[in-house]
């Protein structure tokens, strides 16, 4: 059984590959015109960076077997990596802000997702290190937007929440109840939410936190009805700013996404201060989460030697997921590249001159792709059937004397 | 210590990768160009894929600690990943043969490497499945030479071996000495040879083996004064025909490269069966591998579940190795891309402003990098420092107005 792929892992064939690269290369684009730099870090890392002091669950990460003293796991995301990536190599005064990007794969135990089980997954998604604050929020809520626009995606959700006035709400729970309550609201499971052992009150609580979402200025004017400390009173106010502006900001050329504020978001990992934020997708096969951000102010302390932190914000786009969307709205490429030329030597005394005729077609300075027959098809007839049927739209015979005779493709 | 990297792993930073980048795509340029298409396997295989029938050892392979019943590892190396897909996805009878090429990274236990344990590395490479003979043969050591070429690297050595004829010749030996003599040859461990404990005939046998290195000619010669069988001696007349016709191809063009006859080189992995390749490049710090590949005609079948195989031939550039050297002979990029536009709020009221202008320099077809102030720096001077420290060449002030007013940075 040599030749079984395991469980939840897939290959990209050519196709694929090509589709896939449309999507990264026009993300991609965006990343760069906002000023945004590439970076890789190591797919191993140690358990305790990727757990994130516990914001990142250890169930999720795959492990490895061989080190024994080090617990070594593959990454289930990237953001906890570059935080140790920037604190410990980049930490430069002057270097702030950061703006960092990665087209990575990601490793899941598998489970619950929508994939079989699948293990690896792509993300790309960008990292703004050190910078806090109105600006920055809005620079990635824009950010992420003219990507949406990049990939002629023009019918998606922006939900968005804030994790620290979420988590706030939530203290007036006791203890125990503060984690269903927060799986029950994060699952949008109201059933068990219901069910949980409660005072009436409390009960009123979670279910008023549940239903926290919607349309913006009604979402906000219900949390004011709510007796704010002041913390919570000025991350209501961030958010109401956040939304006024982003609102100012949106030209015809970016155009406007719908926005549902949503105080019950709740992200998987839990390393969120502030504003978060996911793209969601409707398809007639269901909604689909393109994408998923939001701003982590403690995290990159973690990482520092003395626990200095630094603010952070960023998102990171579901490729798999993206992918399926733009095929069911014909937006990606059909077809893999094929060759423009076969080179074909007549005989075996042709063959130098069939090689050295094939280079001369490749250097142009356009891309031409030219591929050689390698004496594998019987006769003159399989080798027009082979072309045709892989849209090669020109046959050079190369002959004993090294002429070339062009043959067009039909 | 949540903030250490693991032993043996590596982050590249925005200036390393772009330098890797600028080595893969001026290596995905001629893969393009002749006719090649790119593949991503999964990261993580069965052990049993992995293993390729034992050619490559167990020992090499970091495994996963969660799959119970499956044996999942980290691919060691692409070639039996991609020879698994194309067989199990991609075998159509027209389709033949199949121009494969990858940029991955692999995974390999830490020990004895150049890097310091390192894990985890990158290659780029391809495959050619599906064509056996000369012509095919041909072809992948004149794609690599143009690799060579396209990165400016001109002064490398191909040392070329037979597989199959040196694992026929080895065969002469005993059962329990073939595999120690096979591993003295591969490192080139002249004392362990010298020691092992044999007859002074099969001793001449194992150091003429040994030796059995340098011009082709002489080579070539030395190899007919054995006695022959008739499979060794078209293995020879096949060798002898590939160097005849290699030497022709080469044009002022695809300049020649120093061949080296080796018919003691033996690859680490050991599913090849014809001629097998390395490209080493001498630098000051010593000998460094770029690339190595070979003929694999039976490695398809392990994969085939009647068994049926087809031949195959590749090579891969160790990606680490090449940008070592590049670095050595400064031949890559030694910036990454700077901004080329700050754009600057003067007042919170200019907030919007400064962003749909910042989107109006970004939409040129041209790639124009614009990065926006986030408010962190203190006063004019400030800001003027930071661009100039980065190598921002203009700053633009967007005032209350929305009017934006040019500074050109010195």
């Amino acid at each position: 059984m040599v030749h079984q792929l395991p469980l939840g892992a897939r290959d990209l064939l050519p196709l694929d590959v090509t589709q896939k690269l449309w999507i990264e290369q026009h993300l991609q684009q965006v990343f760069h015109r906002w000023g945004y730099h590439r970076i890789i870090t190591s797919t191993l890392e140690r358990l305790d960076t990727l757990m994130a002091g516990g914001a990142v669950q250890r169930s999720t990460v795959i492990q490895l077997l061989e080190a024994e003293d080090q617990g070594l796991g593959l990454r289930p995301e990237l953001t906890a990596s570059i935080a140790r990536t920037v604190v410990t190599r980049m930490a430069g005064g002057s270097w702030w802000p950061q703006r960092l990007y990665y087209n990575a794969n990601i490793f899941r135990k598998g489970g619950k997702t929508n994939y079989g089980g699948q293990q690896e997954f792509y993300q790309a998604g960008v990292e703004l290190l050190g910078a806090g604050g109105l600006l920055a929020d809005t620079e990635i809520l824009l950010l992420l937007q003219e990507c949406l626009q990049a990939v002629n995606l023009s019918d998606c959700h922006l939900i968005l929440g804030e994790a620290g006035l979420t988590r706030s709400l939530l203290s007036a729970f006791p203890d125990k109840l503060k984690e269903p309550v927060r799986e029950a609201i994060a699952n949008l499971d109201r059933i068990t939410l219901e069910a949980l052992p409660m005072s009436q009150e409390l009960r009123e609580r979670a279910l008023f936190l549940f239903d926290l979402r919607g349309q913006p200025q009604e979402v906000l004017s219900q949390v004011s009805q709510l007796e704010l400390d002041s913390e919570q009173q000025q991350a209501l106010n961030n958010l109401k700013s956040l939304i006024d502006l982003l609102q100012n900001c949106y030209s015809p050329q970016i155009y406007q996404p719908k926005i549902v504020l949503d105080l019950s978001l709740i992200q998987t990992f839990d390393y969120y201060t502030g504003i978060v934020f996911d793209v969601v997708s409707s398809t007639e096969s269901g909604a689909r989460v393109l994408a998923q951000g939001g701003r982590y102010d403690e995290l990159l302390g973690l990482y520092h030697p003395q626990g200095e932190t630094q603010p952070g914000i960023g998102f990171s786009f579901n490729i798999e997921d993206l992918h399926q969307v733009l095929l069911g709205i014909n937006q990606l490429p059909q077809d893999v590249p094929t060759s423009d030329w076969l080179v074909v030597p007549e005989t075996p005394q042709a063959y130098a001159a069939a090689f050295a005729y094939a280079e001369k077609l490749r250097e142009s300075t356009q891309l031409v792709r030219v591929e050689m027959e390698l004496g594998h098809r019987e006769n003159v007839e399989d080798l027009r059937d082979y072309a045709r049927c892989r849209g090669i739209h020109q046959i050079a015979w190369v002959s004993l004397e090294g002429v070339p005779r062009i043959e067009p493709v039909s």
